[in-house]
């Protein structure tokens, strides 16, 4: 592990005690470029009420916006805790390169906090979630994408 | 389906169309609480640079500021496509009861977006992922979990 590895660890460590001071939930996470720091998060699910202000999200964001890009390819993120399904899918839809982490989501169930229960729900199908889905007007939505497919100027993600 | 079922989905779909206007991806969502609307939202994942920003979180994000409340539960919400799993993980956490969706993620493939590709991702063990996953620290970070645990005040969410 390198020494770079360590200091942002140790930041992003940092940060999720820091949350809880403020009032947040005890996560935070750091994203780097190039050897570079380019943002920081934590959680601000309950002092924002944003409940999707988990500290990786919030690291995301900051991050494009500060590289005018939604694209972090050649980004690297270092997490307090492994990636909840939503903070996991955020990071692929980000495109980032690598992933470190310390605590598991095994950790972060035994203190109270839902992600395994996600996981698990994630990879049933739809009609054994606990969330009921209705399937309803596909006829008039998919409009939306055949417009979408035949745009010549689209800005594809 | 409800008259109010078909006019909340139209106005979904409605976003969907408005945002490839907008330059952004064609998807729309509306969040709803006894009979009434709460918020709406819609891709802005290239015109704002947040990856994150896509109808349903967009949405979400604004129900949960409008409300004052990080929890939705007694919410529900129409989105023009299937929730990614990144949307559905913010469903999840938001607490939101119930999901209407028209487009499948198959459609959502089939011009291109990730969101299979990511769904499969989720479903594999970590070494299997396409996006690498290191380890590191734990006896640390784990601090700060205790540190919650042991907190009496603390907001859970």
């Amino acid at each position: 592990m390198s020494e770079f590895s360590k200091k942002k660890m140790q930041k992003a460590i940092h940060l999720s005690l820091k949350s809880i001071t403020k009032g947040g939930g005890p996560f935070g996470a750091v994203i780097v470029k190039d050897g570079k720091e380019i943002a920081s998060g934590y959680n601000q699910v309950t002092t924002k009420n944003d409940p999707t202000a988990h500290a990786e999200v919030t690291a995301i964001r900051k991050a494009a916006k500060k590289l005018k890009k939604f694209d972090l390819s050649g980004c690297e993120i270092y997490t307090s805790c492994e990636p909840c399904p939503m903070c996991l899918s955020a990071i692929y839809w980000a495109r980032i390169d690598k992933i470190y982490y310390a605590n598991t989501k095994a950790d972060a169930k035994s203190i109270g906090f839902d992600d395994s229960f996600i996981y698990d729900q994630l990879k049933l199908p739809q009609d054994k979630r606990i969330i009921p889905v209705i399937k309803m007007m596909r006829n008039e939505a998919i409009k939306a994408f055949e417009r979408w497919e035949n745009k010549e100027d689209k800005m594809k993600y």
